[in-house]
């Protein structure tokens, strides 16, 4: 009997299944460096912690894109070693943060599959729920992946579609951030003048900065999640796949885009839910990424004061600045440049 | 109105005006550890915490030049956003040492302006001071910048250009280091048997060692500073400038020529202060970056005995090793080679 | 006299020589972080604090190999500076666990030399050990360099061949290791079912994980441990050389191999010894490794019923998949793609 895990197929998955996910990670300062030395991110409430401490949390919470990284990391050897491609996420929520010295761990639970009509392939959904070491959960999403079939004989499995929320609803956001004292929320220290009061919804933020990505960062990124998926580290096996090179993680584009973000969304310093994200074409090594993002919706957060969350829609591109123009050729991706769309609550102090 | 952060233009200037930079930083070990893997540093103060107590230190601190760099990054979203080149330093006397869970932060007060002749652009000349959590300075610099209009009609502001000491003065220089116990600073542990005894005014030391510098190291080490200049990240726009591709931050410049002095010079544990420093040519990924060094001066520190200080002219150098007819043909840079000159203060015990 | 270190010829060297090599460095979880990114282990004993304390120990220990890179570093100035190979290690045991907070420091001595017969270079055999801050011996282990002389004329030493032991033998292996609470390694949470009474003499597993490495990676970590042997950093002068450019440090294809390994390895959490490595093919950036292990050998462990030993011979091939015709056609390393031989022995929990 072997060995080595070479991962779930299709035909190995059914719905009900529950997975204890390995590894568990103890997050550290070590981690919080690296990941502000690959995007280069720059909100407060992470990056100092008087800061953090002078509004209310004990010290810095880590970002909440590493948390996210860090148990979709822990789910790859089970859930996506064989996937052809991860579709979608939906129903993500962080609920609580995670700061230095915590340990993560990930459970899964499969919740649908639908096997694909060319019979290869199938379509698995998960819902997957990070831990602390005190068995909280940090952190659950829903994402579907397209998984290669082993043996393509067998048995098509009943086909069950889950229904996926279209969005978090805002009475399920960030109800257990500590009360954040905003008088002490100086745009001064966080780098802008512009709360949740400021933002109107339809506007159009270019966040205007855009970054080069290189193989060596986005590996590291990668393995810092232990995410062991092969497309991201085997040049020699990728060179003879239909993009012929190293694919980066979707997930390096979600982070390098929140770090953008902060030029215009400066103290939006916690992410609440990712509603919906979309990985819309292929990024390698040597693309620009650059983003803007759409104010969707507006709303307070229940049974709180201090904070008000804003739906955003990110979009990241490649090697092309927003224009309005542009904005509209996005429709269906028809440039190919269209990396990413995210659909993501934020929260953001409410002045009075 | 626009949420994004544009940065300030020549014109937006003025003497006397004062800016509390965004975004302090707690530093951590975590940082500690990306700035070794970045230029090797070997100093045994920073690098062992036992080495750092048995000379009368709490701790290893961390490099003066990370803390520098904190403090510059800071600067620049405000101050040198739209610059076109950082002309030069002087008077950067690095205070307190910074140890790791303090949190870093920065002010800075605009001091001189000159517009160019051209009228597209004019010299901003800023002095920045970095603090603890303690509002204690550890850090302060003054250096100027050439800085693009946005609007060329804008009319000109009153020349004022401020007297820039040529040199930090010995009595200015490393007061707040603990006393050191010179008996218990071992050559053989530190990685060299030469004190300040031993140096010659007039003495060069070719450091040897030659670095290559990578795309992903230099946009790593930025994005630690939380420096958000542009030309360093996004190839996409860079392919249009002047050199077709990114520049490399001068500070990782003169951070890999402190590392690569080490060879020749491993017991100056402690940057007192830089006088002047000039970016003499850009520096690109590929290059390999060597680096000599000339005593210029020695002095002792006031009241104290147990350092001494050295004054150093370092010279890093790309794709050349040196030799005495090469140090001379580095005189106004005929080779266009010669990256960075650094006139600065180092400590070194005294024995006795 | 020359400030700098060049490093010592062979006919520096003579038998009984001993060496306090310098720079002593602090070990953190900055480091771990690091190690991570660069390689992605993911052993769930270093991995996780809260799984290291359930089996026995006070935190995660730090990588085993990240010890042995920090020692091998320090006594590259002294020994290998102007090695032209490294030729091979003997005898290298793990003897205690080093925590993040630990300061490692090294010593060496010269335990044989014999002048090749073409009179410019010769062999040099060296004994190093590692020590904590306590002064506890962590690592020991024997290697073997090949140096250049300085002078050609010097006199050759009278050859001292020592005895180097073939294999670390059981009696040796892992004594300090805490008592392991074997009934609570869970194979679900460190991520492999496998434990030492599953595996069998002869048995072979192929890693089937192939990672590329890139030339920032290399040289992170390189610097990262503090190693300063010249053709790792240097492509300028490399580019004369025989290779034409930057030959990357051994060690870290045998880091890169053993967090490869984790796939069919998992549970092998503890490295207790190395009885011999040969590095012989040299490795660059954009190969892509990959590596295979046999099961040479099993032991139990002296006084102890929680853990056995296994001895294994892991191989990384760069730029080629394992099958049973290629593990023959490396005998002699007929492809000139085999990188490393391994033989080692790591401690595995044993199943009651």
């Amino acid at each position: 009997m072997s060995k080595t895990l070479s991962g779930n197929f299709f035909e190995d998955f059914e719905v009900g299944q529950s997975f204890q996910h390995a590894t568990p990670r103890t997050v550290s300062v070590g981690d919080v460096s690296l990941y502000t030395a690959l995007y280069g991110s720059r909100f407060a409430v992470q990056s100092s912690d008087e800061f953090a401490k002078s509004i209310g949390f004990d010290c810095s919470p880590i970002d909440d894109l590493l948390t996210f990284h860090i148990v979709f990391g822990k789910t790859v050897p089970d859930i996506s070693l064989n996937a052809v491609a991860n579709l979608g996420y939906a129903g993500c929520r962080f609920l609580t943060s995670v700061f230095p010295g915590d340990t993560l761990s990930a459970r899964s639970e499969i919740i649908g599959l639908r096997q694909n009509s060319n019979g290869r392939s199938g379509i698995v959904y998960v819902r997957s729920t990070g831990f602390n070491q005190h068995g909280e959960a940090v952190l659950e999403f829903i994402r579907w992946v397209m998984v290669r079939k082993r043996d393509l004989e067998a048995r098509a499995p009943d086909t069950i579609i889950p229904d996926l929320p279209e969005c978090v609803m805002p009475p399920d956001l960030a109800t257990k951030l500590p009360p954040i004292k905003v008088e002490r929320f100086d745009g001064a220290v966080s780098g802008s003048q512009f709360f949740w009061n400021d933002y109107i919804e339809g506007e159009v933020i270019d966040h205007e900065d855009g970054v080069t990505i290189e193989e060596a960062e986005h590996q590291m990124a990668t393995r810092l999640y232990q995410n062991t998926a092969r497309v991201h580290f085997n040049e020699f096996l990728q060179k003879k796949s239909q993009h012929a090179r190293r694919l980066i993680y979707g997930g390096h584009i979600i982070s390098l885009s929140r770090a953008i973000s902060f030029n215009g969304l400066g103290n939006a310093f916690h992410v609440c839910a990712i509603n919906s994200g979309q990985h819309l074409s292929p990024c390698f090594a040597g693309d620009t990424v650059f983003a803007w993002t759409r104010i969707l919706h507006k709303s307070l957060l229940p049974h709180r004061k201090d904070l008000g969350a804003l739906r955003l829609r990110t979009r990241a591109m490649k090697d092309c600045q927003y224009s309005e123009s542009r904005e509209k050729s996005e429709i269906g991706n028809q440039t190919g440049n269209l990396l990413l769309e995210l659909d993501y609550w934020v929260a953001m102090p409410v002045q009075k």
